[in-house]
C-alpha cells in the first residue's frame, strides 16, 4: 500500500511526488513518456532555449546604436538544436536522479485509476492512500479546413525537424505563437502570425498588448487579426492557405501552418471509477488541488483551460495537493497567478488587470511609468516598455502589476512578492530599487497612483 | 522666505526638492555644476551605458554555443561616446523641467549654510525654515607616488576622451573599477585591475566574492589582491608602475593609472555656521535624514563612506528627508540597503550576509540556489550563478538576499520587497515564480534553507 500514487511526471507531478516523500510518504511515480513532462521535453524549456537565441539577435541588432556592428551573422539550427536536446538530456536525467534520490517508486507506464485508492499501471494494481493526477493537457485537432494534411504541424513536429521550414503560417490562440514566431522570424523564416481574435494576447491589460502589437510590427512580423482559415491546398510552390482576417480576404503560399492549442484530457484516465465527469473540459478543483473525488487531488493544466498552462502554475498545486495529502493545510494563493510571455520585449502579468479589478467589484486605482522616462530603459531604448499597477481603493492594496519589456519575467518575481505579502501601493512606491534598473520604474508607477511621481513628466 | 532649500541637484537633492514641493513647500534647489549630479552626468549613467555595450558583446560571445556566429566586429566608441553624452543631455533637460514643472527655483550657484535657516548663494542671502544638504562626494587625491602625474585619471576625465586608452592599471576599492575593467577589456584595451584589499569586494559574503573573482578571470581580466602602487616612471613605451601585490613586485607599462576613490567633502558647505563639525568623514544623520542641527537635513554621498555611495539611497534619503522637512514622520529603511554592481554577471546584496546577521546577534540560518541548476541559468550557461538567502532562526524573518548572475540588479528588488515587507523564508519558499526564470533559485535557495529544496541535487 502506497501512501500516495502520482499519475503523470511533468512540471506539476515532480515536485508533488517529492513533497509527498519529503513529508514521510511512500510514493510512487507513474508516467507513460518521459519524466520532466511537455514544459522540460518540448515546451517551456526548449522555447526558452530558442529565444535566447532569439534575445541575442535583438542585442546585436541594438549593438549599432552603441558602436558595435557585426560582420558575416552565420545562424546554424543545427547547432542550436544539438545543445537543446544535450540540456533537455541532462535535466531529464537530473529529474530522475532527484525522484530515485528521494526513494521515489518510478513507474514506466499509463496510469489509470480504478476506483477508490487504485491505480492501475501495465495491467498491474496498485493500492494507495491518495492520488495525484498530474497528466496535463494533449493537442486539440485543427478545426480548420484540410486540418488533417501532414503540412499543419503542432510544436512537437516543429522541435523535432532539422531544418527550419522557410514560410510558416502560425494558427491559433496559444501564446507561445508569439515567440515561436518572433524567434524563426529571427533566424529567417518568413512567418505570417493569425489570431482567431481581435488582438493578440486579449486577455491582458490595454497598454501590455498594444504596446506589444507594436513592437512585433515593428520588427516585421505580419499579424492577422480575426483570423480564419477558409481552405487550403497543396501545390508546387507550397501550401496555399485560403485566409480571412480584419484586413480581408487571401491566399498566403506557406510550407508549414503551426498549430498549438491544447486541452486537459479527461479521457482514458479512468475518472468515472471515481465518480468525476470524463466529460467536462478540464478536472475541477479547489485551492487545495482537491478534486470531488475523496483522496483525489489534480494539478497542472488537467485543470483549466489553454490560458492557466503555466509551469509555475503545476509546481504550485504539486506542492499543495501533496501537503494536503500528507495532512497539512496548504492553498494555492490565485492572487498571485502570473502570465509570462518571452518575446523581446517579454510580457508578465501578475494579478488582476484594470478590468479583471472592477469587474471583481473594486474600487480601482492604477498608476503607470513607461520605460522610455526610465533612466536604464532610455539606455536600452525600451520605448514599448511599461510598468502598470493595478491597486483597490479602500486599503491601498495592490491587486495586479503587469510588465512589458526587458526582464519582465524576471521583475514579475517583484509583483508575485508584493502581492503574496499583501502589499500597498504605498510599499511599493517606499521600494528603495536599484538605479539604474527598470525596476525604479515600478515604484514610480505606484507613486503615479498615488499622484506622486517624481520623474514622469 | 523659503519653506525648503535643498544644496545640490544631484541624485538626493532632485527628488527632495520634488517631494517638498508636492507637500506644498515653497522650495529653491541650488547646483553649482550640472542638475542631474555625478550620477546622471558622470556616473551610475554614463557607466551603465557602457555595460549595455559590454553586455552586447558578452551575449555575442555567448552565440557560437546556440549557433550564431559573426565573422567580424567592429567597435566604435565615439558612437558610444556620442549617443551617451545626446541620451544624458536629455535627461538631464528632463530633470530640469520636472524641477520647474513643480514650481520649484532652481538656482544656478555654489550654496554654502551661514546661519540657522539662512543659506547663502552667489553672494545672496536665502532666509529658509529648512535645509537639505545634498552635495554628493569629491575626489580623493591619490596617495601613491607619483600620484599627480597627469596620467593618473578619474572617471571625469576617462569620460571626457573621444578615444580609449589602449593599457589602463584600475587602482583602488571603488565596485566601479570591476565595471570598468571588464567594459574596456571587452572593448580591446588592455587591463590591470588592482585592489588594496585580500579580495574584490571584500564586504561581499564569499559565495558572491569568489564567483566574481572565478568569472572576471575567465575572462582573462587580471586581478592584483593586496596591491600597492609603491613608484612609476614615465618612459618612452608608456608609464611604468610598480606594483606590489600578493604574487610579488613587478612593473607594469600601461598609458593611463584609474583612480576613482570619493568621499564626502565637508568643506565649504558652512557647517560650522550651524555647530556641526566639518573635520569628519561625513555629515552624520539618522534614519530621518535629521543631522545634529535643528531643521538641517543631510542625503546621499555627503552621509556615508564610498560603500554607501549608491544613488537610490541617496533617492530615498531625499524622499524621507523632503518628508519629514514638512512635517511627516517618515524614516530610511536601513534593512533594504542595497548593493549593486553591473558587471557580467551582475552582483546585488540587499539586507545582511550571514556574517553580518550573526555579527548582529543573530541565530543566523542559511539556504543557496545555483544558477547552473536552475533550468533557465543551464540554457544560459551561468555556471558562476548563484542565490543566498540569509535568515534569523526565532521568527524565520528574511535578513539577507545575495546574488551573482544575469539580471542580479533587477532580482534584488524581490529581496528588497521580500525585507521590506518583513517576509518569512516560508514566504520565500512559497512564491510562485514564473518559469523558466532565474527567479526560481530565490524560492529554492528559501526552500534549501528550510530543508526541502525540490531540484536541488
Amino acid at each position: 500500500m502506497k501512501d500516495v500514487v502520482v499519475i503523470g511526471g511533468g512540471a506539476g507531478g515532480v515536485p508533488a511526488a517529492i513533497r509527498a516523500a519529503q513529508l514521510g510518504a511512500d510514493v510512487a511515480i507513474v508516467d507513460a513518456r518521459d519524466f520532466g513532462g511537455l514544459c522540460m521535453n518540448r515546451g517551456c524549456v526548449p522555447f526558452r532555449h530558442m529565444m535566447v537565441a532569439s534575445d541575442i539577435l535583438g542585442a546585436v541588432a541594438f549593438g549599432k546604436k552603441v558602436g558595435l556592428s557585426f560582420k558575416g551573422i552565420s545562424k546554424d539550427y543545427s547547432v542550436l538544436k544539438k545543445r537543446q536536446d544535450e540540456l533537455i538530456g541532462f535535466m531529464r536525467q537530473g529529474v530522475i536522479s532527484t525522484i530515485k534520490k528521494n526513494n521515489i517508486e518510478l513507474i514506466d507506464g499509463k496510469g489509470k485509476v480504478t476506483g477508490k485508492g487504485k491505480v492501475e499501471v501495465n495491467g498491474k494494481s496498485i493500492s494507495c492512500k491518495k492520488i495525484i493526477l498530474a497528466t496535463g493537457a494533449t493537442w486539440v485537432k485543427p478545426d480548420f479546413p484540410e486540418g488533417d494534411l501532414e503540412e499543419v504541424i503542432n510544436s512537437d513536429e516543429l522541435l523535432a525537424v532539422d531544418e527550419l521550414p522557410k514560410r510558416v503560417l502560425l494558427f491559433g490562440r496559444n501564446p507561445w505563437l508569439l515567440e515561436i514566431a518572433q524567434f524563426l522570424h529571427r533566424f529567417g523564416t518568413k512567418v505570417v502570425l493569425a489570431t482567431p481574435d481581435k488582438a493578440i494576447l486579449p486577455e491582458e491589460s490595454k497598454a501590455i498588448r498594444t504596446r506589444l502589437n507594436k513592437a512585433l510590427k515593428k520588427e516585421d512580423i505580419e499579424i492577422k487579426k480575426e483570423a480564419k482559415i477558409t481552405g487550403a491546398s497543396k501545390g508546387k510552390g507550397g501550401l496555399r492557405v485560403d485566409l480571412d482576417s480584419k484586413e480581408g480576404s487571401e491566399t498566403v503560399l506557406v510550407d508549414r501552418i503551426l498549430y498549438i492549442e491544447r486541452a486537459a484530457s479527461l479521457k482514458g484516465l479512468g475518472l468515472t471509477s471515481i465518480g468525476l465527469d470524463e466529460n467536462k473540459e478540464y478536472v475541477e478543483v479547489n485551492d487545495k488541488m482537491e478534486t470531488r473525488a475523496e483522496g483525489v487531488y489534480a494539478v497542472g493544466d488537467l485543470t483549466g483551460p489553454q490560458s492557466k498552462h503555466y509551469s509555475h502554475f503545476s509546481f504550485e498545486g504539486g506542492i499543495v495537493a501533496a501537503e494536503n495529502a500528507m495532512g497539512l493545510a496548504s492553498s494555492v494563493n490565485p492572487m498571485t497567478f502570473t502570465r509570462v510571455l518571452f518575446t523581446q520585449p517579454q510580457v508578465a502579468s501578475v494579478g488582476l488587470t484594470p478590468k479583471e479589478a472592477k469587474k471583481a467589484g473594486h474600487d480601482v486605482f492604477v498608476g503607470a511609468a513607461p520605460y522610455g522616462m526610465n533612466p536604464y530603459g532610455m539606455l536600452l531604448a525600451e520605448n514599448e516598455g511599461i510598468v502598470e499597477v493595478v491597486g483597490e481603493k479602500k486599503y491601498g492594496e495592490v491587486l495586479g502589476v503587469h510588465f512589458i519589456g526587458s526582464n519582465a519575467s524576471e521583475m514579475a518575481g517583484q509583483a508575485i512578492l508584493a502581492i503574496q505579502l499583501e502589499a500597498t501601493m504605498e510599499d511599493l512606491a517606499r521600494a528603495s530599487f536599484p538605479h539604474p534598473t527598470l525596476s525604479e520604474s515600478l515604484a514610480e508607477a505606484a507613486r503615479d497612483a498615488l499622484g506622486r511621481h517624481i520623474y514622469l513628466p
